[in-house]
Parts: structure tokens; C-alpha cells; sequence
């Protein structure tokens, strides 16, 4: 009978019809103390200036909230402004598709009264984006804010140094963003064929001033940036611009123009801590408050450790046994300076099965369900990030239609059906590595519709229910009127299928049960997929 | 002594430094009728609420504007909307660079005071993109009408059809973006090279409600759309979809995935205009007013219309002595058409060597300076859009640096030079055809600082000044700010530069030369270049 009331998406706690409904029109006003993220939200309705008939009060938890629309006028109570502006996302989807337009063509909207309470299960509901292997330009970064704010997902995981580039200034260290930040051009092979390469050169970087408009542009939205510079491995940007902090100084190295795992690895000494400290500082006076800092730690090749007189002289004087405990006292190191600053660390799982983490240490467990819950049981706070199925990067059918991934399926359905445990958890998200995602148009289609799925079950902490499906086709309406170049739900359009290409890329179903085992054992710092 | 005072750009009618500052801060209202443009060009300076200490009065022409800087407050006298979104452009070019972010991270501007008084020479200041060649996503339009806002440019011509796909969505006929809307790859040789393909698909269209969106999102930035749907020529995306409406219906027809003219070409019958005033209807319906309608009518081969027995019957049932006449008389037809539906007609000049224009039609004379004399003593209005310096598609340098490009070269310098004879021309637009734009970082590239120089002679009318060079040097911090893929004045960054090529496409001076002897005589309707 109401149309928008079955389409909510993410589904609220819970939704009570009410008779009637309000005449909305362009130039409403809002008011109260929250009522700047409601105007913000509701933009493209038309202008929204002064007071009521729309009102906001400070009342309950954080992000949580209660709209009550009646037939004279619109409550919100909201715990804090990201509450508010939840509230007011979840009236435009009670509002015809074009209220997700740039500007909305409508003069008026009959908005169904009803009650809505509504609340998050996890406090850390995330997208990863890998901006090393691909660069993705601010106004890019910028829009898959909008997208996540959309969706209730408010982290955004910023991969921002890798093998591939660095892509910050560093005002410190400038040859990290003036050679770190470029390579001379990227491979095009797929595994298994002659290797091949595109001769185009690809690259760009972040200004520290952009960091902190990014940061601002998200904060106004409800979400919070997670910069990650992933040492000690994933290096080999940085020792191109700064050789002398590798673990063999001696050796130069090219920002990588292929994929996979580099031997590139920094040396885990005091010269290399003072100089992470001053780029993180510069990171983080960029930022503003950030109260995660994502260190990596994942996939180092401790080799180079080994074969160094000096770094396993250094070793032996700070009393550790393996170059794996210094691995982990190097990470714990960085998480120390953190702390003093303010952040918390954060780590993907190898880092933990190192050991040594600081309490409040964050740790992502991509490898799966054991390393997960060996993490939970040890008291940190978790953010599941598993291959599968929250690796969007991987294909959604192994069809050759589709566009070239590391591996594949992970369907929408894979994404609705995953239990995160939500009880146990900080919070869950997805990546998007970028070696398949050299640009927006192709970003949007891995990322969504799956992200809509990660946003139900993040939103929720549970499995989506029968109805999903329902609200997901529904909702896909308004990703045509944001614009979206999602993947629709049958499979790609024509213009989306990829190149002629065999598919049967990494199974993910067998490489999950591969790093299952392998993070059985306490000592598997580097699983090779 | 005041920096910003020095660096507007276009340059302003008259400038007059007044004593003292205004402390403008974030929460400052706009008052008046004309405020809304106001508020939108300042938006990302903060919160604009309520009424004062910013005022806006109407007084004077359409698009001029009196801005008043003092101490105490803020006037703006403005003959429209436009001229008050003009009005706080030019203030914000009194701001620091970071008034150009998407938000401000700035708490507190001393605004120099000043008083601004400004209108353009030109009513037309245009930009053409070609979304046909390349497909570019709505929001990446919508931020390239920011872009254009910024540097008072109001005119986005969007090239919706030719040869290589048809980009609007038809509910009339919806095989035109069901099936020329895409093609299956793309040629990647260059002119004497072996023919290459890349083997992916290509595609996308806007929907009627996005084209409706983007023209919304542009008149509330004073910029107004012209949507070219190119006939009789550049067919083959209509011919693929609808062969029956071709000069030879038997012929079966591909949305072309190499550059270059084609030989497909509508039948000029009555059975065609009705299905074209469909389409127009269509695309009329969803951009609301639209004053003007660009039918293309360049590089057509009329062969298949000489070797068509029901054409050429057509053709000597209307008297009409050669199939040359035949084309001036079906473009003749349209304007007709688009006149009954309140807008004029815009051609190439291909349609004014032609003849039996309509008196309103507005002419581009892309082949240079003769035919633009012929149009302007003929009696036309005249939009000036020479290949040389006004084909931004064409590289800026004959440098192997470069990235692909038709031709080469024009230059910044080129462009600040041209003389636009502003007392004689509707105006000037710089034309950017995709063959070598695949996605919107090369568009950055191509467009900007070219299009700072565009800005320039057509806001003032003449060509720039000495000091242009300096203020396009500061202006440069601007687009870092906005978050612009510009080239730099001394030629690309590392990432911009091209894959290895020979350099040596078109030379602009030769072909400008060929083109402007065609242009003498009377009957060249297709240059061959």
C-alpha cells in the first residue's frame, strides 16, 4: 500500500505505518542542533532553508535514530549528527528513485507517514579501496563517499601505499610522491599467458591538502577515513623513492608494473620507524582526528631480514628469536607511535599471528574463519574482511562476460547470506583491490550491488532476510538515478562484458579452504595464492 | 598587495581596489531574490544560511554583475541569475585556492575589498563533447559543467550521435539505445600502423531522466545544454538500430568501431523526419527549454542518396536540381521542425555551404575563417569553432610525450590569441571529439588549461592580455584545488605522458590552410582530411 515502506535498505530495526501522509516541498526547512546533516543529506531536493517544518533532537545512542513522519510536520531524534543523517537517508527512500538525483526534478512529494527506529548492529561497516594498483582520482574518492553514505557504510579503508605506488605527498619526503607515485607502465597478461605489458604510464597522487578534503568530505557524511600504509612488505614504491631504508640498501627497486607479491620489504630498524613516524604525522595532520591507522603488515617475504648482517645483529640486541618476532615487534613499534598520536592501529591477520599486538590493536582477518576467530578469542577487536565473500574484486560469475578478476564467484547472494557474528565483532567490509579496477566506471560494477548486500548485513549483523531481494531490485532504481554503473543482477549489459578470455581464474571456494588451514599454525606469515 | 586582486580569470570589465577587508565566515547568509546562485557557488565555503551580511539585488543586463566588497558588507548588483552566480565566482576568486575544494577547510576569509563591474562579450562561451566516439558517465558531465561554471562558460553542446554510438535513451524507438549504444571494440592503430582492435566492449547512454537531470544540474549553474543529434551523416549507430531509415534499407549496418567518416546516411524521406521529430520530441521533453538544437549536416557522402531510385525521385519531386540541394532542403525541414518547437537550429558549415538555411539557424564554421566570413555576411549568427585553435582534441605539442591525439599542435598560446571579433559572432566554443578521450582524466587533460584560454577571449572578446600568463599561473592552483587532471604549462607529469608513438598526425596549419580553400568555393560539403 505505501510503496517506499517495503524498500528500505539497509532494513531498520523497525518500520510502524502510520496514517496519512506530508506534503514535502522544496524549500522545507529543518531545524534544530543535528539539522546540518539532514540538510546535507536532502540537498538535491531543492533548497532547505530555514526552520521546521522538518525538526531534529539529540535523544538515544550514537548513529541510532527514530523518524517519525505524521501528516504535519517530520521528527527526527538522532544520537549524534551521523544518527541524523542516517534518519534522513532512510526518508529519501521513502521518496520517488529521482530524490537520488543530482537535482531532483520533483516540486512536491507525498511522504508516507510512519515510524521508523532504527539503529546499527556493527560500529565499523567498511569499503576498502585499493588506490596503489590503480590511482582513482579525488572527485572519484569523493563520489564513492556519496555512494557509502547511501548505504550506512561508514568507514572508508584507504590503501594508499603498495608495490604498485604511493599516492600522498610527503612534504618530508617528497621523492615518495614524485617517483613512488608513477610507473612506466602495467602489465596486461593474465596468468598463464606470454607476459605482456600496456607501455602506458599510469600514476597520481593525493596532496595532503586533498587528504584533508577527503577526510572532511567524508566526516560530513558519517564517515571515517582509515588511511593504510602497509609496511613492511608491499614496499617496493618506497624503495624506489627511498632505497635506503630496504632491508638490503644496496639493491634499487622500480614501482612494480606487474602484480603479485614482491620480495621488496623495508629493513625493521630505528632509521625506518623515524622516518614511518614523520610521513604518518604528515598523514595524520592531513587527516585530522583518525582514530584508526591501518600499518598492513600482510605478505612480507622476511628473507631480505635473514640474509642482513645488520638487521639480524638488530634482531639479536632486541632479544628476538625469528625474524617473524621482529616482524611483530617492528608492527607493535609503529602501533606504540600510533597510540601516542592518538590511533589506533590496525592490521590484516598475518600481522596478528606474528604476535605481540598492543590490545586495542584492530585486526582484519582476510584469510578467513580460523585466523578470525583465533583473533576474537584473544580479545581484539575484529573487522571481518574475508576473501569470501567480501574480496569484490573477485568476479561475480565465472562467465566469460565478465570483466577480468583475480579469481571468482562471489555473488550478491554469497554477500546477503554471510553471518557475520555480530554479537563478536567490531564490524565487517569490503575490498576492492584494484590490479581489475583501473578506473570508476569499473570500481562501480564490482562494487555494487554487492555493497548493497554488505550494507544489509553489516546494517543488521545478521544474515538478509527472504525479503533482500525484493528491496535489492527496488533499490537498484535509485543506483540508476545516482548514476551507478552497477552490475545488474542477470549479469553485465553490453558495453560491461569484458574481453574475449577464458575464465577460471583463482577458485575462491578451494583458496579460502587453502588459507583456512594455513592459518590453523601459528606461523604462517606468508600463504601463497 | 591584495594577491587575489591580481588573478581573476576571465579578466573582469574594471577592477577598483577599495580600502580594508571583510571578514567573511562560514554560516554567512545571502539575501535577496537572486541569492540561490549565490549560495550554490559558495556552498563548499560552509553552511549558508539566512539573510545577510551578503546581499543581491537586480540591476543591469543579463549576465552582468556590480560586486561591492567593503568592510561592512557584501552587494552584488546582477542582471540575472547568472550574472549573480558570476558575481560570487569572481569572489571567490578573492579567496584562497582552497575555496575551490569541495569543502573548505578554511574557517575565516579576509575578502579584500573591492568593487568588480563585469559582463561578457559573448553570449555564447561554449564547450563541445563528444560522448558519442567515448561514452562519458553523467557524473562525470555533471562535473565538467562545475568546471565550465567556474570559468563562466555556458554552453555545453553534448554531441549525442554519430558513427560509433548512440547515446539517449529512445522509448520511441528503443532499439537506438538498446542496440546503438555499444560497440564491440574499439581500434587501437594509429593512421599507417597495421589495424588493431582492443577487444572490449564499448557503450553507455543517458537515460531521458538523466539527460533531464543534467539539464536541471546546468541551468542551475548557468550553463545551457545544446544537444546535437548529427544527421543525415554519421549514421551508423541509427542505421544499426534502423536500417529501414537508411539510403539503402537493405543495407545492414554496425555502430563503427574505427575513426574516420563513414559512408552511412539516412534516407532524406518524409518517413525520416517524422521518426527524427520523434526522437527531438523526445530529447526536448526531457531537457525542458531548449533554445537551441544542434542537427549537425557535416561530412556527409550523398553517393547512396545519387544511386537511390526512390531518392532521387524524391529529390526532382521537390524540384531540387542535385542531391547537395536535397541535403539543405531535409536540414532545412528539421530546423523547420525545431522552430515549431521553440528552438533554433544549429549546423556545421557544411549545412550553410548548402544552403536554404533558415534565417535563425546558428552556424559553426569548424573549416576556419572564410566560411565563418560567408555565414556572418549571409546574415547568421555564428558560433566560431575553427579546428585551429578551437579543436582541443588535437595535442598541445608534436612531442612523443603526448598522448594520442588527431593532430597536433595547439597551444595555450594559440588559443589566448585568437581574435573572436567579438562585434560580429554569437560567440566562440572549443570542440573536444573522443577518438583519443577514453574516460574523464584524459578530458582534464585535454580541456584544461586550454579551456581557462577559451574562457578568456570569450568572456572579454579579444584576445588576452600580457598579464594572462600570469593570473592562468595562479588560476593553475585553482584546478589543483578542484581536483583537475590539467596539463601542466610545461607539458605532462610522468602519468600523463602517452605510451611510445611516433609523433606526426595532422599538422593543424596545413589543414586549416586546405580547409579554408575548400571553404571558398560553394559546394564542398565533404573536406576530406
Amino acid at each position: 500500500m505505501i510503496e517506499g515502506m517495503r524498500h528500505f535498505l539497509p532494513a531498520p530495526r523497525s518500520v510502524e505505518a502510520l496514517p496519512g501522509v506530508f506534503p514535502l516541498t522544496p524549500g522545507f526547512g529543518v531545524a534544530g542542533d543535528l539539522a546540518e546533516p539532514v540538510r546535507r543529506a536532502l540537498a538535491a531536493l531543492g533548497p532547505v532553508i530555514g526552520d521546521g517544518p522538518v525538526s531534529v533532537r539529540r535523544h538515544g545512542a550514537p548513529e541510532s535514530s527514530t523518524l517519525t513522519v505524521r501528516a504535519d510536520d517530520i521528527e527526527i531524534l538522532a544520537g549524534d549528527a551521523a544518527g541524523a543523517f542516517y534518519a534522513a537517508q532512510t526518508l529519501r527512500q521513502l521518496l520517488p528513485h529521482d530524490a537520488f538525483r543530482a537535482v531532483s526534478p520533483l516540486s512536491a512529494y507525498d511522504v508516507p507517514c510512519v515510524r521508523v527506529a532504527d539503529a546499527p548492529a556493527l560500529s565499523w561497516r567498511g569499503a576498502h579501496l585499493d588506490v596503489s594498483r590503480h590511482f582513482l582520482p579525488k572527485h572519484d574518492v569523493l563520489r564513492m563517499i556519496d555512494l557509502l553514505a547511501m548505504h550506512k557504510l561508514n568507514r572508508l579503508h584507504l590503501h594508499l601505499a603498495d608495490d604498485q605506488g604511493w599516492r600522498v605527498e610527503s612534504r618530508a619526503y617528497p621523492r615518495l610522491h614524485e617517483i613512488g607515485s608513477h610507473r612506466a607502465q602495467t602489465i596486461t597478461s593474465r596468468k598463464g599467458e606470454p607476459e605482456s605489458y600496456d607501455a602506458t604510464p599510469h600514476g597520481g597522487f593525493y596532496t595532503l591538502d586533498d587528504l584533508r578534503e577527503i577526510a572532511a568530505y567524508a566526516r560530513q557524511r558519517a564517515v571515517t577515513v582509515v588511511p593504510e600504509i602497509d609496511v613492511p612488505g608491499h614496499a617496493s614504491a618506497i624503495l624506489a623513492a627511498y632505497p635506503e631504508f630496504g632491508a638490503d640498501p644496496s639493491r634499487r627497486h622500480r614501482v612494480l608494473e606487474r602484480w603479485g607479491i614482491s620480495p621488496a620489504i623495508l629493513a625493521p630498524l630505528p632509521k625506518t620507524i623515524d622516518f614511518l613516524a614523520t610521513v604518518f604525522d604528515e598523514v595524520l595532520g592531513a587527516l585530522g582526528e583518525t582514530p584508526f591507522f591501518h600499518i598492513g603488515g600482510d605478505e612480507c617475504v622476511l628473507d631480505a631480514w635473514a640474509a642482513s648482517t645488520e638487521i639480524t645483529a638488530f634482531q639479536r640486541a632486541q632479544h628476538l628469536a625469528t625474524p617473524g618476532d621482529l616482524h611483530a615487534w617492528f608492527l607493535r613499534r609503529l602501533a606504540d607511535l600510533l597510540a601516542e598520536r592518538g590511533s589506533r592501529a590496525v592490521v590484516w591477520d598475518e600481522a596478528f599471528v606474528s604476535g605481540m599486538l598492543r590490545d586495542d590493536t584492530v585486526v582484519m582477518p582476510w584469510r578467513g574463519t580460523n585466523v578470525a576467530r583465533r583473533a576474537i578469542a584473544a580479545g581484539h577487536d575484529v573487522v571481518l574482511t574475508p576473501v569470501f565473500p567480501l574480496y569484490f574484486d573477485y568476479a561475480e560469475a565465472a562467465s566469460a562476460d565478465e570483466p577480468a578478476a583475480l579469481g571468482e564467484s562471489i555473488t550478491v547472494g554469497d554477500v546477503a547470506a554471510f553471518d557475520v557474528a555480530a554479537e563478536r565483532v567490531l564490524g565487517a567490509q569490503f575490498q576492492l583491490w584494484s590490479e581489475y579496477i583501473p578506473d570508476a566506471r569499473t570500481l562501480d560494477y564490482k562494487a555494487w550491488p554487492r555493497g548493497c548486500a554488505m550494507a544489509e548485513i553489516a546494517w543488521t549483523g545478521r544474515p538478509a532476510a527472504p525479503d533482500f531481494l525484493g528491496r535489492l531490485e527496488h533499490h537498484l532504481g535509485r543506483l540508476d538515478a545516482a548514476g551507478v554503473n552497477y552490475r545488474p543482477l542477470d549479469g553485465p549489459r553490453p558495453w560491461q562484458r569484458s574481453r574475449p578470455h577464458t575464465p577460471g581464474g583463482l577458485d575462491v571456494a578451494a583458496a579460502m579452504r587453502h588459507l583456512d588451514e594455513l592459518t590453523l599454525s601459528a606461523d604462517s606469515t606468508r600463504p601463497s595464492m
